[in-house]
């Protein structure tokens, strides 16, 4: 058989890296320290100093393959550990600041983490898991002025090991170069570990036009933390584009999101729709305060309802709804519309924006149900399941987990989905969250997303709770708006507009906030938890 | 080691087979045909008829890796063939039809296709071959609505012998899927043969934003034939990205290309600079007559004048320069200017525009002189080596071409070139047309690039004839626009503003044309020739 004459040239981050300095040196990394003030500096840089680190681990005895955890915001010094490990022949295994100290040390056993590198404002928590895991060695950035701790060495000083004579190592595209635990919301955390290929493939796919359309005439800032499924893979993405990166380091509150976003430029941000709920009220409050540019903004982590699309757009800012999950690196689906979609209705337009999206080029998805894989008639439901090139296909050190994957080789998501004629997925519930009624199923977030289109209505969130009649019903948790207040009537009132009778929630729980998880979900375990005894007035 | 846990997914032609149908189905094919009107179908359509063709070939006994000649213009056939030999497991060998038989007798032999498919209008040309070669079926395409000449199968019929029962092959991203001979101007046709993973990377490399930023908003017309490297990989990638195509046909006088650009509203379009040259003239003389869209026009093939990069500007179409070779698949480098060039001068900009640019993402270059790697100071000459993913590593079946790669693996372009601060490179010549006088290098390419800037000159080609003092001295031969003329003085006067006085050409020839290969670069081994016996007029 004739072989094709390619050459072997494999697709790794240090071609990226490499790719920056000679093309883009003098673009900026713009990070926000803890302080409020500005750390500035060039690709190139940047550049010198992933390398010493990539050197400097080396020297330290780092192997290839062998896991650096981070436990960090999002700053000049965790894009050198994404570059710089990669660069060693290292894995970067980013920690979840968020999680349970108890989490975090049963996560850097199972990854077997050798080094650690963390922000010295985060030293506290290190203090809380020390006990529990034994690493190698810490080395601490500082970012707040302080001087390291007795018994932590400096992220600088281990910088300042390295000669300059360093050289990449050997290495195949298929070599991990980090790894993400999942952080949902039952059992253990599972872990994925991602390749060069998946990462340089992932950039391909979400810098492509009609993804999220980065350039190297961006100004690019992932909001999402660089903790989550590879900040979304927005820092690599970026560097592979050349464009300039403003990091927001610990502060993303509303104001200093919105104020960083104006003093920069920036003209694409990345993260989860509760950022920009926040951000959505100053700007409604105050609207002619900021002074933005035109902002494509990526959201995910969980569905954006219709009514924050459109209030963006009244600012001139784009929302560009994306799905993924830490076990798809994470960019999977986007929704936007596409060009005969112009002469939609406007009502039909948001609701496909409001939708997941369309697999992006070699991801593959369908949904399932008993019946086997469902049509694409935008009303069937089943679940979610996906391949593709940055798509999980096990997770780290657990055969057990294997019942994820179908035996024809399928990541099965947990979400139940519709597909419509057109390709765009939207999401109906998580498998787990789906309100079991009567025989029927519920979707807690076509309510929620109902809900949140109230104008009083900030946040929602909908859990079945056991009914001994119906074997489940929807309660809603409601958190107003900031002086605003409704009764139950009218906010049946308002959702029997949308649903069917036995759709609506038997009753509403008005609540100062909803718990979320560490990735900004909502986390309706504890919601559960709080109704499991619930007292239904109305037996019938 | 630690493993990375992500799914085995292969980049293959066929995930974007599938994703057109899926996402994409009623976008349209446009096809100008030999008598100007126009074939329409939409990807649906096309997706049935590539697996219509798999099935059938597969049925008529191809095998994977079995090589399948066409000889065709660019249409919906052609495209079909792109993909249905893919999805077959096969190999389409696309035929340049400007070839001499004889070259065209010896490339079907070595490559030892087994199948043609070839558009009705080309027929003559397959029996000047056929007395040579022996494919064991012909399938010829009706275009022009005669009947199928005794001894010839039709296309349609092949196609109707497919049951729809069609499932792909297993086939792994580094199979073969298509090959191209080298239209050289010297030695035999070198073979380069493509890989799945070649194609797919490439597509994306093309449609990245600061490559061309094909999306699905697109309407593309790869102007460049197919049959030249692949098209230069646009109707791989507008498939990809889901965009409207429109595909010329044989007719490409400047005419008919402004009215199809016109009727089907073209927004991108790739050529070689002869083809924008006449439309250049076309639209000077007749500015109000079309009424075209804002068009990318993506030129490569042979240098770009700074001259008709600004006049199209005027027209707001806008060039972007790129270079490639057949051995690159092509897309190699392209020229867009950085963000900060903005605040460059017009002549700067225009400069920096008519180079051939940045390696694209995971290409890499460098340029080598016997001293080594050359510094990028936009100055010191080398011949241009590149390596990456479409890249070829070899030619097909030649032992003897390994020549033609460095020990370390770089592919040897024979252009010589240099490279500045910014990572733009600018061919200054291939090493074979480099005029060597007295010991110092003259670029044959400069002189012509800056005769051309000239008002009353159309084209210019310079060669080096030998010369009894200096070695090689420069000629030039110059076309003029129709109507035009200038004296041998006043073109002296002209280059010496730019050029040192020994680089200045001895004469000047006014020809009517220029001699061209078939790929439209000039055939500067026959300006040779006729100038061999040159007698120079003052022997110091």
């Amino acid at each position: 058989m004739i072989q094709a004459t390619m050459m072997n040239f494999p697709l790794t981050l240090n071609h990226i890296l490499e790719r920056v300095v000679q093309l883009y040196p003098q673009t900026e990394v713009v990070s926000r320290l803890p302080d409020h003030t500005l750390h500035r500096y060039t690709y190139a840089d940047f550049y010198h100093r992933s390398r010493q680190l990539a050197e400097s681990l080396q020297l330290a005895g780092l192997k290839r393959g062998d896991r650096v955890a981070t436990l960090m915001w999002n700053h000049y010094a965790h894009l050198e550990a994404y570059f710089g490990i990669a660069a060693s022949g290292g894995v970067t295994h980013t920690l979840n600041l968020r999680l349970h100290p108890n989490d975090i040390s049963y996560i850097v056993q199972h990854a077997q983490d050798r080094f650690l590198i963390v922000d010295d404002v985060l030293l506290p928590f290190v203090k809380q898991i020390v006990t529990q895991v034994q690493f190698e060695r810490i080395f601490v950035v500082p970012l707040s002025g302080l001087p390291i701790p007795e018994g932590f060495e400096s992220y600088e000083d281990l910088l300042a090991t390295a000669t300059g004579d360093f050289a990449y190592p050997e290495i195949s595209e298929d070599d991990a170069v980090a790894m993400c635990y999942t952080s949902g919301t039952t059992g253990r955390p599972k872990g994925v570990v991602y390749s060069h290929r998946a990462m340089v493939l992932h950039s391909f796919a979400i810098t492509n036009v009609d993804t999220f359309a980065i350039s190297s005439r961006d100004v690019v800032t992932a909001v999402v933390p660089m903790f989550h499924a590879n900040g979304w893979g927005v820092p690599y993405a970026a560097v592979m584009a050349g464009a300039k990166q403003v990091l927001p380091g610990p502060h993303l509150d509303p104001q200093s999101l919105l104020n960083l976003f104006e003093a920069e430029q920036v003209t694409f941000a990345a993260g989860v729709p509760t950022i920009w709920l926040g951000i959505a009220q100053l700007l409604e409050k105050e609207p002619q305060r900021f002074n933005l540019q035109r902002i494509r903004m990526a959201v995910g982590g969980s569905a954006v309802p219709e009514g924050l699309i459109r209030t963006f757009d009244r600012f001139h800012l784009e929302v560009i709804h994306a799905w993924g999950m830490t076990e798809t690196t994470p960019t999977a689906t986007v929704s936007r519309l596409k060009p005969h979609m112009a002469f939609a209705t406007d009502k039909e337009r948001y609701q496909t924006r409001a939708k997941q999206g369309m697999a992006v080029p070699f991801v593959e998805m369908r949904a399932v149900n008993e019946d086997g894989v469902v049509p694409c008639d935008g009303e069937t439901m089943g679940e979610l399941q996906v391949r593709g090139p940055w798509i999980t296909g096990s997770y780290y050190g657990d055969e057990t987990l294997q019942n994820n994957f179908t035996a024809d080789g399928w990541f099965q998501t947990g979400d139940v989905v519709n597909i419509d004629s057109e390709g765009y997925m939207k999401i109906v519930d998580r498998t787990k969250d789906l309100i079991k009624s009567g025989g029927e199923w519920i979707s807690s977030v076509d309510i929620e997303g109902a809900l949140m289109d109230h104008p009083d209505v900030l946040e929602a969130s909908v859990v079945g709770v056991t009914h001994p009649k119906w074997q489940e019903r929807p309660i809603a948790a409601v958190v107003f708006k900031e002086g605003r207040q409704v009764s139950k009537e009218e906010l049946l009132q308002f959702l029997s507009e949308r649903f069917p009778k036995w759709w609506l929630p038997d009753d509403f729980v008005f609540v100062a906030e909803i718990p979320r998880t560490s990735a900004g979900k909502f986390y309706k375990k504890a919601l559960r938890e709080q109704f499991k005894d619930w007292q239904w007035d109305h037996q019938e």
